[in-house]
């Protein structure tokens, strides 16, 4: 099985040795690139007796019809996309892993009691237009997509120019949509993006929920000064003043993540600092947090409390802060019928499950919105992610695909 | 006087109307618009009489012989340059105060013993090309200017494209250079650019030393990782470690001015943090920190503590912390007989003289090196400069006037 996966991973990253491949790949939301990884992902399931058809938002979709198997489809599913310089696991090992289960069950000689689908979505990644997860979005009909539309990468080319250079319709993505009847549960199988698995001594992480950002936007307005001529006790820095907003940021993520679980997350993870020039004090600073938990009441205790401080803050330091929320999703919580099902199916394999929460979003958020769903995780070496050192073990890989082979084979 | 410095004023600002000007005013170095208003400086200079010519930088050299003065001159100057949407009165004042004092001793029928000369030296803000004080340079011979001829402004003009746009020769503009027999003494008037004047209830600042920068690059290198998915306690944050840092920066100018005079302003005046996107855990960030103090040693001492707290941070956080001097420049003393006699004249005046040290650069800190240099400030509104809000009122200009003119009148 270990060299059908090394081989097949290979074909879904387009090339003959993934070692070679230091500089990492660059397959961008609706590329050529993609697309080639989209049509090794059709090559491999047609190999494997699979009916493979393209829907209105480009996502591949591969349907293995057993005898006698009736009723709504189980499918299993992720992307093949990349970052900049990304790696060639995050998405890749998910569909891989899908087909992988499909042989398995096909060389074990096992009809599965339910059609299987292995859904290659298009474009997960939000590197290109700063939308992410476009295929699962439109699989499940969000409208929100469409006002999309003219955001542009950084060549000016928007995501509606580059979706009907496939060959696509953007006004027409939404067609993609499944109706709730056709599918009995979807699973994503994902490298895990941490080492909380590994430092568990588990195998494969199961997933309760995932934690989707908050996302805060403080302009921290002090006042601009020569760095010479302004005494130390007259300033209005507002680099100074965010610094303190940062570390309060860190310090709270600590806090709420000490008191109990689950943990929340929190980054002070962009700034912008103006005029940003050696002789002048900073008058105006821009930083940008990201808060993540899957508790979402953890999570808004968070912001809160962050407001708090830079009010008081403002206060101190005779300046202003603006706040706003930019994004406030919810944490999307995964179906806990499938999830016991996939916890039954790592213990049914002879490995240690470990259950968390993701604080990563998936395809599969969308797809729970509509559809039972469940993710596992697969370690990835020292946890990184969206990086040309990203890996994930051919021996993970397969215990993955064993288990999702298991769930498939006991569902009902 | 004060409508004849009204009316001159405009016309080294090439405006009818201060202000009207709510923009500010675009005289970058060596630019069409600065040579308009040193041709201005010209204008003014010969309606009083004086010869001017130009040197090898582009300097205007303006000199008026009374009778019966001989020996070396003694000379007062300052720029008309200025940064983007700059003020009208940075530099301006000088080269009007000059002229003024000339006018004064006209009038008066006063003459002085020794010929005057009124110098308006070309380019001395740094907006344009990284480069401050030019003509200055030039005026005292300073080599390393030659090395500049490559850096190159916004739009990929190098300066010394930008020397030759004006007719002038790159390679000659050590040409410019005085021998220190030509002149007796050099005085520089300049607006305050604090407030610190002002809040002495005096009206002139006669100032003793000019602190210059010291500047230093520090390189925070953390580890990138995605902000949902890193622990809190795993993390390698370098924006959180530089947040660190630059509250140090700015605790470490309050300690050593609260400790003992001269103070010492120390800024974190600028930040790149890497990647800069919401979901990434900056990985890398390179602050820039300006220090100044007429004290070299205190200015030493607290670049040393900023380094030792960098080097404590990295070993608590599990980073690392790369640290560069970028500029190194030793505080500039002004001449003690200049200063005594300035401040002579600011009290023959009637005016109350306010002793201080100057925390910005001029083209005096260059003429000192030289020349027995003085320099006095004037109040502007609010401390602001290098704004369209930049204002001196006419009354302060007048007193500085007056000032220069009691200098050049005693001068033996």
């Amino acid at each position: 099985m270990q060299d059908w996966l090394n081989e097949k991973l290979q074909m879904l990253n387009v090339t003959e040795d993934m070692a070679k491949e230091t500089e990492g790949f660059n397959r961008l939301s609706y590329t050529e690139e993609e697309w080639e990884a989209i049509d090794a992902f059709q090559s491999i399931a047609e190999s494997l007796g699979m009916h493979v058809r393209m829907d209105e938002a480009g996502n591949r979709i591969a349907r293995w019809t057993p005898e006698g198997a009736a009723g709504a489809a189980v499918a299993v599913g992720s992307h093949v996309d990349t970052v900049e310089s990304g790696g060639g696991y995050d998405g890749v090992v998910g569909v891989l892993a899908g087909l992988g289960a499909v042989k398995i069950l096909q060389d074990e000689k096992v009809q599965p009691s339910r059609p299987v689908e292995v859904i290659c979505f298009a474009s997960e990644e939000s590197a290109r237009f700063g939308v992410s997860t476009v295929g699962s979005k439109a699989m499940i009909g969000a409208e929100e997509l469409l006002a999309q539309k003219d955001v542009k990468d950084k060549n000016g080319v928007s995501i509606e120019e580059a979706v009907e250079a496939r060959g696509l319709s953007f006004a027409e993505i939404l067609k993609a949509e499944r109706s709730r009847d056709e599918l009995h549960s979807f699973i994503e199988l994902h490298i895990e993006q941490g080492m909380r698995i590994e430092r568990a001594e588990a195998q494969i992480g199961v997933v309760t929920a995932i934690a989707c950002p908050t996302r805060l936007k403080l302009t921290i307005q002090g006042e601009a000064g020569h760095t010479g001529t302004a005494p130390m006790a007259e300033r209005k820095d507002a680099l100074a003043a965010a610094a303190e907003v940062i570390q309060y940021v860190e310090a709270e993520g600590r806090r709420q993540s000490e008191k109990s679980h689950p943990p929340v997350v929190a980054t002070a993870s962009t700034i912008q600092a103006l005029p940003n020039v050696m002789n002048v004090i900073p008058g105006t600073v821009e930083l940008g947090v990201d808060i993540r938990s899957v508790d979402n009441d953890k999570k808004k205790e968070a912001a809160q409390h962050i407001f708090e401080f830079c009010q008081m803050l403002a206060h101190k330091r005779g300046i202003t802060v603006e706040q706003s929320v930019l994004v406030d999703n919810p944490a999307v919580p995964l179906d806990d019928h499938v999830r016991n099902a996939l916890q039954s199916s790592v213990e049914a394999c002879g490995f240690k499950p470990y259950v968390m929460e993701s604080g990563a979003g998936h395809d599969v958020m969308n797809m729970a919105k509509k559809v039972p769903s469940g993710l596992i995780f697969i370690p990835c070496k020292d946890g990184v992610s969206h990086h040309p050192a990203e890996l994930a073990s051919v021996k993970d890989i397969e215990r993955g695909t064993r288990v999702l082979a298991g769930y498939l084979k006991n569902v009902q």
